[in-house]
């Protein structure tokens, strides 16, 4: 990664693209390094970006009521076509209003295209050159995924954002395979282009974001993100990552696809992360992340907090009157001392993950605001020297504190 | 039941007692049944009765935010003395600062005493003179409970209101039995009451209720309200209902016990119920419930609606775009079709049962208070013919609507 000539600090308003409802304003650059701050438009609202865009994979974010989504900091979602186009089937989510409705959300909706399923499920899956065949995972059956197929499915969900159908490889480091993947991921973006367009494109309300593959390998994400560029799309998104690599390769194929992606269009660094990552990938000039990470985390009780990870369940909480983080203002610090939270996530109660997940997404998405107004002030180095130390070890002993 | 002499239909403000924060002001009768509103007061706030109270066993009512709780339409809560006491323990509740403060619940909190587990956890419970010996479900480990120590336990937890321990026989028409729990329960609340009073009584901010056994017993339910009674206490529950007697028992052991019972205090019927109770419960001079129904159903996916009780798991709602219930202003009735719910509870999703919860508790507490105008405008026989018969029956297949 080579830094970028110094530029004056205050936030520097770019001309960008706009067309159709989408638009994307970089708003201030960082001096020391790629990162940027900008406002990602579409025709369900603006996302100030660095973003994080919470997950929720079968049109529900885990345990939150999207009202209180929109209070944790949420400005954009996911859904998964895969998903949801098993269950309850893309037909009825159009039926009943469309995405936007079923998952009573307002904001901005992006689609993942099921190319991760096809790793992430490979044990059930098998893929040609025409596309993958899975098997349900609700009732065992065949369903067949092609790149048509699953632009026809986005369009019914209606997302503002719909993901291009790509081959995400298993091992990143495998030359072979990801060759293979990158040309599959390179001709089916091509029908997948086409295919949106035939739908009406951008005009439509819903614009088509490619995934850049290559693995680990320079010359290979260089290719695949100039034949992603080649089609002129609303954002392009940086795929075959946190597949399970280490952390230098997935900073290596965010430094080999960045340079190769046009500067006016926002980029989506799929399934990514943790706090750590997120400065990784901002300084490399990522602007979109999405991870089930907060939600999951949440779910086991483990808690994301300004002075590091802890888990509610741990004997140590057990008469700790000390709020799960005093930085936070959400319901969970606010409202309870950790000893109740402990009590309430051995208890097996509910309402420890409903607070838990609504603390992960305020604490992540309160990251995000701080980086983006890190980049604004061109302070970012510092707000990770000052910040992500503290995060990166486990919560000390309130009897040591 | 014989019914009181005719009475003027408006709301008739009756003089009451008020003593150290609590107090029960009877606001009207039906003219053509026992049936009473009232307003009970607490140190944390008043009830207007006939009032329903959500379980909150373990110090939380399971999936639902205190804050949406109270929107739902919630008063007064219950908390329960034996799991409290079993995890986390009352010393380390008193220590973050009672109970309300752990539940974050601001209004008012009574706790049950344990003596109902003795009766539901009766294979794991042995009974004897000085009080009840249980194997605890955390840890195995042996629980003792006498009715002093449940009155300790009750005053570290804090509540407004402490229930008496009582012994609740397990067959209400064994009558050697429910004669030697009557005369248990009895004689343990003497003790109740002596050490209640050692703690310093109401002024303490915690009232204690007595609970009056007796089963099916006319003159054993006499007895044992007479026994209660003598002690002046705030407030009479009526306890052996609600395990597995039939709907004209339940009817019976109310008749038998509310005539003995002051009409200047509240009158609490222990774990009911339905729809139809509440009618039959509040028609015999019943003024407070509570139930797990509304809150375990949803979490079973059924709800409670104007049209009769449905599974949301049903194949029927797959498609239906129509609202839960339409005369329901909960959030899973207005922003959201029955399709979509379904979808929620059939994918396991935690926000199906979130959903309905607040449904099934906003549908209680909105029947409560139809029951509660109803009395004050005497028109309970018209409500309860105009609304029983719709509630009584599975809702119809929207299709034949």
């Amino acid at each position: 990664m080579s830094a970028p000539p110094p530029r004056p600090a205050a936030a520097t308003p770019l001309a960008q693209f706009r067309r159709a409802g989408f638009g994307f304003e970089l708003l201030a650059r960082a001096s020391s390094s790629a990162a940027r701050a900008g406002l990602f438009r579409t025709p369900h609202g603006a996302v100030p970006t660095p973003a994080f865009m919470p997950v929720g994979t079968k049109g529900t974010v885990k345990g939150v009521f999207p009202r209180d989504l929109a209070a944790a900091g949420a400005t954009m979602i996911l859904a998964n076509t895969y998903h949801l186009h098993l269950r309850p089937g893309e037909d009825l989510v159009a039926e009943l209003g469309g995405l936007h409705r079923f998952m009573d959300w307002q904001g901005p909706i992006l689609t993942d295209s099921g190319g991760y399923q096809v790793f992430s499920l490979g044990h059930i899956s098998a893929i040609d050159e025409q596309g993958v065949t899975l098997r349900s995972i609700v009732d065992g059956s065949p369903v067949r995924l092609t790149p048509e197929r699953v632009v026809d499915i986005e369009r019914k969900l209606g997302a503002d954002v719909a993901m291009a159908f790509d081959h995400c490889p298993a091992d990143p480091s495998a030359r072979a395979d990801v060759e293979a993947a990158c040309e599959r991921t390179r001709r089916w973006l091509e029908q997948c282009v086409r295919r949106h367009r035939e739908h009406g494109g951008e005009e439509t309300g819903q614009a088509l974001f490619a995934i850049v593959q290559g693995g680990v390998f320079e010359d290979l994400r260089r290719e695949n993100a100039r034949a992603a560029t080649a089609h002129d799309l609303a954002g392009y998104a940086i795929g075959g990552v946190s597949v399970g690599e280490d952390r230098a390769q997935m900073r290596a194929a965010i430094e080999h696809a960045t340079p190769h992606l046009p500067h006016d269009r926002p980029r989506y660094l799929m399934g990514v992360g943790t706090p750590e990552d997120f400065f990784d990938a901002v300084e490399r000039g990522v602007d979109l992340f999405d991870c089930v990470t907060p939600t999951r985390h949440a779910r086991n009780h483990n808690a994301f907090t300004s002075r590091g990870k802890l888990n509610l369940r741990n004997a140590t909480y057990r008469s700790d009157p000390a709020p799960l983080d005093p930085e936070c203002p959400c319901p969970a610090c606010t409202r309870y001392p950790r000893a109740v939270l402990r009590h309430l996530c051995t208890s097996d109660e509910m309402l420890g993950p409903m607070l838990l997940t609504l603390h992960n997404l305020t604490f992540f998405h309160r990251l995000l605001a701080r980086i983006r107004a890190a980049i604004e002030t061109d302070t970012l180095a510092d707000l990770r020297a000052t910040l992500l130390p503290a995060l990166q070890h486990p919560a000390r002993d309130p009897a040591t504190q």
